[in-house]
């Protein structure tokens, strides 16, 4: 078992199949730079424990140094008999520096190392995370400002429910992206805790000052408990139940654009730059940034599930299953990732058109129920307004008119308490800007809303 | 089309199996008190916009009362036919009042009545397993002090690694709930919010107050944009995510006391109080809680997978998919409150076999790492101490001796270092008690880890 | 421990909580006939065996039938303290006919018999299901032979892509729904086999012939290996994963009626009898059951997911956790049998809106690719014939033309092979007509697939 | 748009982040062979239509018989610009013999195109998984042959319950994976379905005989419905949810081995060959294979998710979603090939420890049932005969005496019926090969198993 930095009691080499099955180096050689990174840490916090030497916790600092300037440059070359990221390291190191190598991993162990990279790239990756959210959320408010005015109908059950400013819909995103921020928010609090220190699962013997670790490595603290430090993977999952959601919301929006793309909404151009063709029909342009991003949710969401049903059932403290946590993990961020830039970059280019959204916000009667509420504003209880506001619909839709299309003789029979006033009632502007209650779609309460929103984004007003 | 409350517009009666298929009342009825509680804070806010009178008001909040009771008392009868709560309640409040009743769903909608109805009900409920939560660390903390002094395997990979204490096993299952508690308050910030005043999806034409409906209700705040408030349901997505990682953690304690109470381990004794027996073989005595709270992990994971697949590219803003949220929901919450319910019980009760635990501790080479540490002091590279004390575990092995069995003169073929300090350095409690790094198993760190908890809990030192 | 038909070495009573936690007889008690019939085989069984008199055999098949009837009548109370149906069953029994009854678990466990319960209703289930299944098609087929000649726009991206006949689009679902009898017919076979006589976990000591139990329940015959069979939940697995996928094709179908009820697209009237209204907006009539039947997906692979995630990593043989696969089990049963049923009435009342299919269908570029096989059929490579007519296109987009409207000499600027017969050879129906490779969408094909489909329903032609 | 081969109406070129986003090459380049097999016969499809002629057929199968070779060879550079291997490979083959390839893509589209693609590598390595199954098979019948006459404790609920044939125990996992095996025979058929010629997703206007097609790649036959052939992924969620249920049933064995490499059991000797060890514990040996198998579990179940997710609500015919099919089923395809294949090799190593499962069989009242059977043999109705088992249960743990060392006169307290046979009928070895039930334990029954099992595997008897 020469090789093998942990083969001392063993006398057979490892299978060929096994060595393969149980390598993660092409997974986990992307931590590199924080493996190295919380190297350098443990190597400072063993000097200052007097279990390295001023002179060799330099060497092993330089020597770190080159070995992560080697893996940079693409010099290194992996392999599975060096099993993983943590192994490639220690061993190169090494062959650089010599025996003082050999000390590095004193009081640690693959457990807590391990850990403790994915915790440092996990907190990396968050913020990557909440500025990509800050970006998108900034396209959705530039779009929406830009765009104050336009009219499109508001659906429930994909039916025409009532006239919206398109602002006030791309506003609702921008709630959705801002319950995300915090929630990776709240996330990251739970990811930056330090496991360095806590070794196989007990502690370790040597006396570590486990707090100065922390502070080398930017993390709020040190873990409170060894056997849950090399056990947990909360964080892990926090993080991509979150991605989970925030995907979900992408893939709200993916929908809305692959139905306004088609020929029937025609709400939105989508720029060729963000389109692809068809092999066969050539007059096809398709939205497929929207519905790769649709599809790419259930990968996420399946990432939850993975990780989920591995840490099932785990007896304490770390069993070899976690060896998978990254795969779902990693998976979980680059998606997020990439879809998040993706639509940051494509929604500044979103040409909406404004006349096919009037005209479809004019048709199906998405002023009726302010023609129920113009009743019960003269007294008549909301549901016999409701009632009779729905007669005056069916009788419409059998005259092919939309409700401010009757006369008010028309309109009379069935609600006799509507005055002349009643045509100027309905018309779609007024419909919308009659709305507002806070939150509401009326065209002051949404400037007011964008307002505010550039204002927590840090824009100017 | 009688009977419908908003049936104005139809002309064919409701298919009986639609009538089924599309009825939620046997799902959301647990929803009554909330959705009274919202009606009468809306009839309020009605009231103080001009829309209802005083005596209106006040009949409606009386009328309200008499429905709740009657639903309390099992004195309601549901039916398909009025389809959910809310037309249930608004019915039978006509039925006890008149016509003002017609008055009361002025200004509103079932999406936001169901949005605030769900959201008041999962903050109550949310409230419970926070409270669920800390009884459970309460008794987890308790059973931590009360065995003091017992000493068990720690493994990783399922095979004994290092001696720890029991009480330090123990208090980290108590930093995973500890961080359950931190998750759901974060959730509840999300989950108070309120969506009344949202009405269908644009806001309300009625000059509704909603921070003073908001504030009747004791929500910190009114929704910003009422396309998002009627079509969010991340509060429900968030409060599933943390509830299976909550019942990850139980299953992980789950499979320990299985495996603890058998013959192998016998590590703990099921009180027959939480117990249950075989119908053909009558010696079993099986830990049923423990594995049935297993079982149900998959269950509440499934909850999340439902719902996150449910509102996947959903356009905006509601559509009727968004019925299918309570089922999940509702099950994540009660399956949950059950199992720490159940687990908060059992764990005082629970009778842990310290020769049995001390006995493990003992045999199978957990001090090996101590060796090498021994050694590690002594200069020796770590990686060069593991390797000789691998071989010194080969050897022992063959021996059939543990490594404390061992004469000074057999440890010094692999240990030259070693000296005659070594086989007291190498006893069970002094492995464990010399791991005093922040975290780490010694004694003197879990009482510490014990006295804090219990500052944090509220308990006396 | 009086009660308990267990309770022999037990000195302590069942906590409370424990006994509600435990108990599965409000899951489990819609087995109660599927018990019953196992009982009877099996004191059948017992007799052959010589384990019961003849006489005591009658008795107790005479008492079971009195205790179904009972059932059946909902005259029995179910009690937690009774756990679960089977002791129901059993502890009705004895007090029907004393001490009988108490001979009547010789030679077998709750963990072989509820494996049969399970199977006998899963393999009735499963028949319903294959029958709903059949219905379905039928209508499908039905509304295809009906609408033959009715032209949409068939879309990829959903955006338009080449017309194609409703019929052919019909009978694309009838594909998918006939792929789900197959695989719920394979399925049947592995669930339509016999557990019972394997007692706990190693079989029975009594000389049972478990072929004669198998062929009284109809089963295809008895289980191989008693552990296997006591632990075995594939059968439940399999039929959930069929499940999921059939749910999959009606969510499919439900985002395709949804969109077709919309005003862009107008394709299809929702009947009054199929569509509920909307609380507030007195014009809506929504697509419900679509919709409904769209979320009910993901409660389906949430169904999935929990047995699956509760299976993982049991060791043999049963485990109070497998308990919990009733719920998962029991929920994908009703959810797909319901979402079946109400597809299969309400497909033959849904009306096709021709004329808005058929303008839809000629306008956007749908016979583009029709130009450029007609170019390729002339010997211009297919690509430069590709190439080509997207440039066509872009010309006839600024010139706001369709394809056909386009004069000769304008579309010789880019295809010099188009010859006077180019109109007639890009008109919808032809575009249609020519597409008569199996399994293309020309009318005589889909005929022919109508027919074939009707015979294989046992349809007359 | 020069270089994309389907931008004739772009006047933008794809933005590079887009280009990166929508580019599939990375993970659909392991369908290059499949990809070249279906243009073969496409191409001889073509020419038997009249489209190509004998000389452009040949020069174009020529030309994509080297591009196959360049691939192989690790020849082609492969870029995000030509977006998939469909592109690369005819993109390539333009090079190689000019004009004529441009022929190739007539009547065809990338949407049947992929479809063939991902059949045919299914099909291919649903045999391989098929062969993997019948090693796994084989290597658990010659192990539990070699193993008869070892007995171990079977247990339910973790609890030691009755002994068992470890030969029974193990062909438990052959009726499990023999099930696998149908399971994976069945989906084949509906695997082997050809889509080309169902072109964009209307069918084909050229004649091209697409039973020939099928026949020269080997398909059953031709798919009957053009737009359910492009857009149908139910082969691959059938592949997944049949791979999820193999994966449950390993990861099942490994929690096993698991338990069992432990000191607690001491069941199993894991070769050195199969383990690795610890970067701390010197002393450790860790069952990293049958770890990290059951950690792999959860991440199939994630990929039927994610697909399962993605297809949900997808409407006809192709969306470009479907490309993320790939990730997920070749995920899939991976884990499980990868899973069998080492257990397949670590099963024949497994050394069993026949000592400790036989100590383990006679301690714990594992013969408390055949008590209860001899009392009810001797006409005591099971219930009392089970409740008196339980009561000499008490009994014999306070006097800390398994069953079989109470004398007859402390058994006939309890059991008044015990003759001085009692002893021997008790013994281990006597309670096994009492269970000749069909199915059971005895070692007559376990034989037969085997043998059958190996003729079904076509292994000498």
């Amino acid at each position: 078992m020469a090789g093998k930095l942990w083969g001392g009691r063993f006398t057979e080499a490892t299978d060929n199949l096994v060595e393969a099955f149980t390598s993660s180096i092409e997974v986990d050689c992307r931590l590199y730079a924080h493996d190295i990174a919380g190297s350098i840490a443990h190597a400072k916090t063993l000097e200052k424990a007097g279990v390295l030497t001023r002179e060799e916790c330099e060497a092993i600092v330089a020597g770190l140094g080159m070995v992560k300037d080697e893996i940079a440059a693409g010099e290194m070359e992996f392999s599975d008999s060096l099993e993983d990221i943590h192994m490639h390291v220690e061993s190169r190191l090494s062959e650089l520096i010599g025996d003082t190598a050999r000390k590095l991993h004193t009081g640690r162990s693959r457990n807590d190392q391990v850990a403790t990279d994915v915790r440092l790239y996990l907190r990396d990756e968050t913020k990557v995370v909440l500025e990509l959210l800050r970006r998108l959320s900034e396209a959705l408010v530039m779009q929406a400002e830009s765009n104050l005015g336009v009219v499109l109908p508001g659906y429930t059950h994909m039916q025409r429910a009532q006239p919206v400013l398109l602002s006030h819909h791309l506003m609702a995103y921008f709630e959705m992206f801002s319950r995300d921020h915090e929630r990776f928010s709240d996330a990251l609090f739970r990811i930056n805790v330090m496991p360095l220190g806590s070794a196989a699962l007990a502690g370790s013997t040597f006396p570590l000052d486990r707090e100065y670790t922390a502070k080398l490595l930017g993390f709020s603290g040190a873990s409170k408990n060894s056997m849950d430090a090399v056990s947990d993977r909360d964080f892990a999952l926090e993080f991509i139940s979150a991605a989970t959601i925030a995907m979900v919301h992408l893939s709200r929006m993916s929908e809305e654009l692959v139905l306004w793309a088609g020929s029937e909404f025609g709400f939105v151009h989508m720029p060729d730059s963000f389109s692809t063709g068809s092999s066969i029909m050539p007059q096809k342009k398709n939205p497929d940034v929207a519905e790769l991003t649709r599809g790419k949710t259930g990968r996420v969401l399946g990432d939850f599930v993975a990780l989920s049903t591995l840490m099932k059932a785990l007896p304490l403290a770390y069993n070899r299953d976690m060896q998978e946590d990254k795969p779902p993990l990693f998976d979980a961020v680059d998606t997020l990732k990439q879809s998040l830039a993706v639509f940051a970059a494509m929604l500044p280019k979103l040409g909406f058109n404004a006349r096919r959204m009037g005209e479809a916000a004019s048709s199906g009667y998405l002023n009726a129920t302010d023609l129920a509420d113009y009743l019960a504003a003269k007294g008549v209880p909301f549901r016999e307004a409701h009632h009779r506001v729905g007669q005056t619909v069916a009788y419409a839709i059998r005259e092919k008119k939309e409700l401010d299309e009757l006369s008010l003789d028309e309109l009379n029979r069935f609600c006799e308490e509507a005055g002349p006033d009643i045509h100027e009632f309905l018309q779609t502007l007024a419909v919308v800007n009659r709305r507002k209650t806070k939150g509401g779609t009326a065209e002051e309460n949404v400037k007011k809303a964008i307002t505010e929103a550039k204002k927590s984004l840090g824009l100017e007003g």
